[in-house]
């Protein structure tokens, strides 16, 4: 796929982000014909509500696996569907097969597949490909070199994240505030939603790719998992954004998290989350 | 542009569906372009709070008029952003030019062009089109017959809602409780929400498309106008659909709606809804 190869020889870490570019294309593949599909067979992983499951979820997760063997087979791999191998080199890829597997069953394309390398623990690499609208944002954070790009056919371009500076300003996004399990939780984060100007749902990891793409400005969830949230840091960072904790601990392995276009909102929306 | 005429010849009222087809095809051609585009122009519609309209939904709206009034001089024609111009036939054309305006400036891609056309005051012919992902909607009702399709480039194909039964295993979508700004009308809407296995946000119109494509079952929502839904309202009849307002009266007009994939969902819905 032609496409994908697009940008691979400017970037640093060549070698790395063309694997994350044959992990995405095989992902695709597989992923893209279960999508509406009357076939498709899903389950439930938990017996107390619903937490669903594909057989997309699987296949991608177990493809991607299998590349990874053959092309870094000393490296760890830590992915959604099948837990945690361990590597001897530092270095370790995080998969999320489908983020937004509740999107995804209902046809809706703001799911998302998911692939993060971290080395020696720092986020290096990340990568949000939506094989329906055949969008793939690629984000890469190599010492001082930041790049952060948006691929779609033969379609490309550079993404940095707007200059939104007041709250009042900005457009705020969560997947659904039902994330906020804890009460306090949900407290502070309706007081950051009171002071903003515009609020949006239900976009899952396609969410931090609008802030990315400078559409949005804030992104504030909690009870995200590692690979829900690993694979979107670098987008973000190479975008010029910051994601933090709600304690503004940068780079959060998982939980609640705060992803923000500029310092300043960044600031803003903490203290209002600090406060409650 | 081929992909729109595929189907025509095979449709009811075929000269209207070639007119609706003409209607996307230039709304496509005048939003696409401003889509995440940083020289889209936003303006603010009221004081109080912010209700955005963008040169994208003037300009759509705009050329989609003057189609009409080249094409069917005598029709009246409703639209969201220029208001009501009476005609003499019975036949109204109702333009929704982009539905889900937060979505469009948040670079969100659930967004739709909503065309819809009424004879002698009944919803005979709607159409939802989605520029960025290139899917078109349509539903035609026409006495007896009906017929509803999703069409993408040279893809296309029939919809149909999907037979679900019992609330405890359907799909509830609404773009954001914060329609619901009557209190007893937001605790009617969360007792259904508690009775579903599945809960999605944010998707404006194109949910109402999802339900006719059969991918998920109940769209509750409220505070909507007759451009918002009436454009919608032959797209959910023709796939086996049921829309009506909060009192089971069919094709509501505006304001609060419920939209079912089968007679059994929608009354479960809506004795929920009564009882609050």
């Amino acid at each position: 796929m032609p496409h994908s190869d697009l940008l691979n020889s400017d970037l640093p870490r060549a070698r790395d982000v063309e694997t994350v570019a044959l992990l995405a294309d095989a992902a695709r593949r597989i992923a893209l014909p279960l999508f509406r599909s009357p076939a498709l067979a899903t389950f439930n992983k938990r017996e107390a509500d619903f937490d669903p499951v594909t057989e997309a979820d699987r296949g991608v997760e177990k493809e991607m696996r299998a590349i990874l063997a053959a092309r870094h087979p000393l490296d760890g791999v830590f992915g959604e569907e099948f837990g945690r191998s361990e590597g001897s080199t530092g270095r370790e890829w995080i998969l999320d097969p489908i983020d937004g597997t509740r999107a995804f069953i209902s046809g809706l394309p703001t799911w998302g597949v998911l692939i993060g390398l971290h080395d020696q623990g720092v986020p290096v690499i990340g990568a949000l490909d939506q094989p329906f609208t055949g969008e793939r944002f690629i984000g890469v954070v190599d010492g001082a070199q930041r790049h952060c790009s948006w691929q779609r056919g033969e379609a490309h371009q550079a993404l940095t994240v707007r200059p939104c500076e007041k709250l009042a300003d900005a457009t705020l996004m969560c997947t659904t505030p039902a994330l906020f399990t804890d009460p306090a939780q949900r407290a502070a984060y309706d007081a950051v939603e009171r002071s903003v100007r515009l609020v949006r749902y239900g976009a899952d990891c396609y969410q931090y790719a609008m802030l990315a793409a400078g559409q949005v400005d804030l992104v504030i969830e909690a009870g995200l998992s590692a690979y829900d949230i690993q694979p979107l840091v670098p987008i973000i960072e190479a975008a010029g954004g910051i994601v933090t904790d709600w304690q503004g601990n940068p780079r959060p392995w998982d939980g609640a998290v705060i992803a923000a276009c500029s310092p300043s909102i960044h600031a803003q929306a903490l203290a209002l989350l600090g406060q409650a």
